[in-house]
């Protein structure tokens, strides 16, 4: 069977040219780069140059960028390495964190973790279509407010958050701005500085590249505390021997992402709106998300009567791989706090959806699909309690 | 020229065959495992299968082996875990960690971090050998003693530490014991359950593996907090999508080290003994480390009158790649910790030298090295004020 794959959000195929980069740091350019001799220079090399690739695709300096091992490390290091900094100072006024209530497990888990350490979580509430509000935002922070910590665009429902007005309003209040945007980078053309983000997290395996690495923005002059210790690499923000293969592939998938920008969203653009047109031809259905501030290969959707895992399931048999929620999530039970979060019930949750296209899907894999989910959800529903038409 | 790798306690090469396990799993099996269709369950049994591959070689069960990005965070998470988790349980009696003079950075500057957090930390001296003492260990117990964390091998000179009493020790007092293993996985044979390890700390790029990965053991029943928080993976324990094609280089890696350990020990032993005996023809030379109760890839020498770091560059000029201490610190000034810990002035310990051998490493080089090594450690004594014969 032909096996089609529309669940890009949750990871993507390693681009050719991304695994040719990285093969010969496993056999050739194997040296450890904090080596002096010939091995680790070379090493150093490639690290040093994908340096550079990460920071372009970002319009940051070499030195505003730290190699960690994926998304979730760099929410991890961001978070707690302001908040570690920041106890110390606000220890008697309850140091404050922002957040919405719809970010990716990365940041969300950090958060809930820190309250327990005393620091304080305003958890701000999204509207329908998932957007945070600027005027209740600008109306929580304080003067213990250290950090304002806010997804670039979601995971789920594929939504872009208003980014350059947060980085205004953390800055008017003096306040740090850490973004969230694994889901962003090579979608979105992100310009730290414009934006007047302090903070970005961003990993290899949703741009085309390999599993196990991810990068840190830190703006100079952010200070943060480590949150692994050791040899001191990464400027003693990040100890343990640099994964090369890993950050050369990194390195690699941001110069691709780069380039193939403009060409990759027009085209998932195309595709998406086509399946979206396609989709909600299905009589009660619904497409959840902005409907235009979304990722440009994001559709997500909810079908009344429908259970999403069972969805997800009769489509995997029929070749076209999908998800209800997030990956992270994908194995337990519970409604997603994103679908909760932008007021749908329980029930309606979990007759979600999530098709995230990728390079190498075509307009036949559109068309295929756009069959195909019909008629399952035609199937489901004649065997449904909560369908009686 | 031809380049000759006499550092392999810095890095290997990465296995033709690991290489190959891996690649596949870059383009065609590159799901997520927490994906529940076709390509994350093809994901998942890779990660599965790894699993199983890594505990077979350390006498553990599946379960007992948790993956991270390398050495130096499954030090992090065995020692911060266990010790965030007790400090609420002693919180008023200062709970103590008794660790080693010439441990790891991943481990020493844990435990110097959570010494500042309030714990006590007892830094265990050595012999000149490099050896601690059981006697000392077994007196510095106390009730406040939660975490016993020894390295199996030291990374420098090669010691192996005697792990055996140490689980013995540890257990009569109800102390959990940690050991940083990442020099000894592949070159000691290791069996958790007899040596009564309750947690080991291995990384894969040790054992001609890829960087970026590595796996915790930890006894069933051993409880820790994590160090990074998020999509709950790893049974909680370690957030972040699971970096499949590393992990599964690190189950290939286990298992052909495995298979070749016996052949590997009686090669590099060989030509490990024929090195040592050339290089102490030189006069004033002196080997580092215990004699017999060593890594059987590492040689780690010091000469009189030399400068380490002077001695590395003539000697990778002449194509040898070496090393003056771990890699870790290789840019650092100061004279490594270890070999202050075993008696050496800074002068002796900056005149120090650490070739490790590897799979790859032949007699003829081993014959090269030692007519090399005598002729640079002569010209720079003809320069050395250190030197007037």
């Amino acid at each position: 069977m032909k096996r089609i794959f529309m669940d890009h959000a949750s990871t993507t195929k390693v681009d050719a040219e991304v695994i040719d980069t990285m093969v010969p740091y496993f056999s050739t350019h194997f040296g450890n780069p904090s080596s002096l001799h010939f091995f680790g220079r070379e090493a150093l090399q490639g690290v040093e140059n994908a340096r550079e690739q990460v920071g372009t695709l970002l319009g940051a300096q070499d030195d505003e960028i730290i190699f960690t091992a994926g998304g979730t490390e760099s929410d991890n290091l961001a978070i707690k390495g302001i908040a570690y900094l920041n106890k110390e100072k606000k220890k008697m006024d309850g140091p404050q964190i922002i957040t919405s209530a719809i970010e990716h497990p990365g940041v969300l888990e950090v958060c809930k973790y820190l309250e327990l350490q005393g620091y304080k979580v305003k958890f701000l509430p999204v509207d329908t279509y998932g957007m945070v509000n600027l005027e209740e935002l600008d109306h929580v922070i304080s003067k213990n407010t250290f950090l304002i910590s806010i997804m670039f665009a979601n995971n789920e429902i594929g939504t872009i958050e208003p980014i350059r007005e947060i980085g205004k309003i953390a800055h008017e209040h003096d306040v740090c701005f850490h973004t969230d945007a694994v889901q962003a980078v090579g979608k979105v053309r992100i310009d730290t500085k414009k934006l007047q983000i302090d903070l970005l997290a961003l990993s290899a395996h949703k741009i085309y590249g390999p599993k196990g690495i991810g990068a840190l923005y830190i703006r100079r002059g952010v200070k943060l505390q480590p949150i692994i210790h050791g040899g001191g690499h990464e400027k003693g923000l990040r100890s343990s021997t640099l994964n090369v293969p890993g950050i050369v592939g990194l390195g690699k998938a941001c110069e691709l992402a780069g380039k193939r920008m403009e060409k990759d969203v027009t085209r998932l653009k195309e595709l998406r709106d086509l399946l979206i047109k396609n989709v909600l031809h299905i009589e009660e259905s619904y497409l959840n998300g902005h409907p235009e501030q979304r990722l440009v290969n994001n559709a997500h959707f909810r079908f009344t009567g429908i259970e999403g895992e069972s969805l997800l399931l009769q489509l995997d048999e029929r070749g076209i791989a999908t998800s209800t929620g997030s990956a992270c999530s994908s194995k337990k039970l519970q409604a997603s706090h994103v679908l909760t979060a932008i007021g749908l019930n329980p029930v309606d949750a979990h007759g979600s959806l999530r098709l995230s296209l990728g390079r190498e899907n075509t307009k036949d894999e559109i068309i295929y699909a756009s069959k195909v989910i019909p008629d399952v959800v035609g199937k489901l529903r004649t065997m449904s309690p909560l369908w009686n038409r």
